[in-house]
């Protein structure tokens, strides 16, 4: 859908980095006015909602620099160049939790912040974990640690805001509305 | 908490706009090694998950340059410097879809993209509006139209795509779990 769409008069590249790249577009307003948007690129990521055979959900602890904190996240990780997101999915799984499955099923897909980013996340489920026989080197400056929780105990760590980000507090609901 | 901390060495700054500030920081990693993180910094924002006395839910039809495209969402809006999230929240609710309210439910609170950005969405609940005697004009540069839907058919619009946002994706499981 194209409704109240903002035509580009000019792209200002201002940055073309490792993860994101930031343009300026000059856009045509529906009433005829000018205006300015600045947009981040993104090449999209995956999130797992992982269930153990003890039906806790497999969560990874890491330090995020934009919040100069660390929080427990599912599992998640960036889309690279081509690659099917289930690709990615299943490899953000095996090197971040040790734990790796043939069942991912799509749950769904979400922007992060449509204001400013083209962000896409997709989501996955899986409640058939195996168990990797060796650990899987992950990105090089990626410091992760693996935590299995059930789900009561990742609602009180959410009221803690130990648990703080938007496709987390998805996937809490998520389960909480699958009754598992 | 602070695990996996990772200390700033340097901090460029890239870009300071409207909306978001751009700054590349150069940081020790747990191990030792340096490397650079890509932080986008945002005042924050609101969300509100409002129902009207039928039952129905408040979207706002937006473009969203980012995407490209059109969606509808639930009422956001950006805090301004020093604001407090509730009265953002009521005055994002009052632009945007013509309703007024004296309560506001602070459902949670979330990181939206803690990757690469600090934007924290508070997200609030009302089923007490009420219509305003006359429209109040928001940012000049935002073109929006309300509807109002029931659960189901805003599911249905989440498969379709036409709702696609993760704070949506969040209110419509909220709506949900809570019943209603």
């Amino acid at each position: 859908m194209k409704k109240f769409e903002e035509k580009t008069i000019d792209t200002e590249k201002i940055f073309d980095g490792k993860v994101i790249k930031l343009q300026v577009d000059s856009v045509t307003l529906p009433d005829g006015n000018t205006s300015k948007r600045e947009l981040i690129k993104h090449p999209g990521a995956v999130a797992i909602i992982a269930l153990t055979e003890e039906n806790n959900i497999v969560f990874v602890e890491q330090y995020r620099k934009a919040l100069e904190k660390s929080i427990l996240e599912i599992p998640a990780g960036k889309l690279e160049d081509g690659e099917a997101p289930e690709v990615t999915a299943k490899r953000e799984l095996e090197e971040e939790t040790g734990y790796t499955t043939d069942h991912l099923e799509l749950v769904t897909s979400f922007y992060t912040s449509p204001g400013f980013a083209d962000e896409l996340v997709y989501v996955y489920f899986t409640n058939q974990l195996k168990r990797l026989q060796e650990d899987i080197a992950g990105d090089e400056d990626e410091f992760v640690e693996k935590y299995e929780l059930p789900l009561g105990e990742a609602e009180r760590l959410m009221e803690e805001k130990r648990i703080h980000d938007a496709k987390t507090a998805y996937a809490l609901l998520y389960l909480k509305t699958r009754g598992e």
